[in-house]
Order: structure tokens, then C-alpha cells, then sequence
């Protein structure tokens, strides 16, 4: 049997905190786990409609669970997998934490598909690539299920 | 007597933020106040030492917090005042809430001078005004403090 590798199975994790957050309703379907020496050590969802913050965004979430565990503002030995492409916001977190290399599921023009109000990130210039600070390498692994999880908030119930 | 007018009141409060988080050790030196209807609804300073959290730029700190009082996740009738040129993360939070305005002190570029690590944004496409959602008007007020309090924060005693 073919075993799962790593990155798969971060992904994985990633996309069922993406399905946390549209079953308890806590916000938007995304999630994150921040991973280091093949450990994760933070996992978190979109937490948009529970904190009523709108920078509660996954991987935002994360980053700030993980530097408050860690006592420390950088995470430089650290690897971030996310259901979907970071937003500028969250893309400029990841690059002011320094975490080492980012894996995400769907791209950003999916999700512009999905929520028609978001603007083509690569259509304003906003490359993942290019943030605040310094460059991180952002690879695209794919997973059926990713998307899948996008869909389904969609035809869920939604608090608001 | 020539009376101060609304925009430098406003971002006269937002450089006292700066000016708290630097004399406090809070964080770096930047500052940000909330207005609706001509009143402040919230004041912030960054908070990167204080709560170990990289994200807890001045403009994204008060957004939350405005955001948590106001039980929204939209901030549509509200001006931002900041002592500084809001950067990626926060322009995309700036958007994701939907503020009306922001007025800024101290440019980006002069930001950079100070902080010689800090990546050009023009140069990477990231203009202020083109972020997630949608564009905001982005102002700049010019005042001598703005920048005297940046200086300060590299002359004071950092905590880390």
C-alpha cells in the first residue's frame, strides 16, 4: 500500500480544521496547522464569527497561538500547511514570523471563485511570494477534499 | 488662534499611542485611533512584545477591538487615524472590515529608512489603496511628531 507522505497528511489535517469551522459555525471554511520536527503544534480554524474579528482568518489564528506558546514573535524553524492560499493579510504574518515554508491546498483563484467579492490576488500584483519583510516558499499540494470543504459552507447553515 | 483641525487632532491621539508603546515597551512604535461620528471608539498601540504575537500591529490590534465592542465584523461608518502607513497586513484588514477612511502620518517609505529591514511596498505592487475586498481611500497627514516618535523607539531601551 502507498503510504501517505507528510505533506499529505499535514494537508489533511489543515482541510479538517477547515470542516471544524463550518460545523461549529465558528467562521469561514478554513483552516491551518503549524507544524516543526514533523510535530504539529498548532492547529487552528477561521474564527471570523465567533471572536468577531475580522483577522481571525486561519492562518492568523495560528500564528498568534503558536508565538504565544512558544513565548517568541518568529517561528523560524516552523512549517505552515493550509487548506487554501493566505490572503495578503495572512501572507504578511507569515512572512513577519519567519516560519520557514508554507504548503496550502486551494489556490487563491478557487477561492475567488467560490466568494465572488474577493478580488484576483495576482490581478493587483499581490503575489503570495511578495510580502512585507522577506520571500517564503509557498508550494500548492493537491487535495480533493479542500475544495470540497469550501463548497460545503456554502450550503451549510450559516450563523450570519 | 488657528484652530487644529479634525484630521490632526485625530492623528495627534494616534502618535500618543505611538509614543505609549515605546515608553510602556509594548511594542514598536505605532499607533492607531478608531473615530465614528467625530468621536475616538478606540485607541491601540502595537503589541508585539507584550503578547508575543506578530500580528498585533496598532491598526489591526484596534480593529479587533472596536470589532469585539461593536459585536460586528464590519466597521463601515468608522475612520482609521494611524501614526503610521498602514502595511499589507493591516491595509488587508483596513479592507476586510470595510472602514470608510484611513489618514495616515508617516509614509511607508519613511517607515522603511527607519526600519531598514522593511521591504519597499510600491516596490513589491503593494500599493495601500489595492488590497483583498476592495480599495479605501488612504490620506496622508503630515506631522513632525509622526516620525520623531520612530526615532525614539531606536534610541529608547527595547525590551527584546
Amino acid at each position: 500500500m502507498e503510504q501517505m507522505n507528510d505533506h499529505q497528511y499535514f494537508i489533511q489535517e489543515a482541510i479538517k480544521e477547515a470542516e471544524l469551522a463550518v460545523i461549529t459555525g465558528d467562521g469561514e471554511p478554513f483552516g491551518c496547522v503549524i507544524v516543526r520536527d514533523g510535530k504539529i503544534i498548532v492547529r487552528a480554524h477561521n474564527r471570523l464569527y465567533i471572536d468577531y474579528d475580522p483577522t481571525a482568518h486561519a492562518e492568523t489564528v495560528a500564528i498568534r497561538l503558536a508565538c504565544k506558546q512558544e513565548k517568541s514573535l518568529i517561528l523560524k524553524d516552523c512549517i505552515i500547511y493550509a487548506s487554501a492560499q493566505p490572503c495578503p493579510m495572512c501572507s504578511t504574518a507569515i512572512s513577519a514570523c519567519g516560519a520557514k515554508e508554507v504548503y496550502y491546498c486551494v489556490p487563491g483563484t478557487q477561492i475567488q471563485e467560490a466568494f465572488s467579492q474577493i478580488t484576483n490576488f495576482e490581478e493587483l500584483g499581490l503575489h503570495p511570494k511578495q510580502f512585507l519583510r522577506r520571500e517564503y516558499p509557498c508550494t500548492h499540494i493537491h487535495n480533493d477534499e479542500g475544495l470540497k470543504v469550501i463548497n460545503s459552507y456554502f450550503t451549510s447553515k450559516k450563523p450570519k
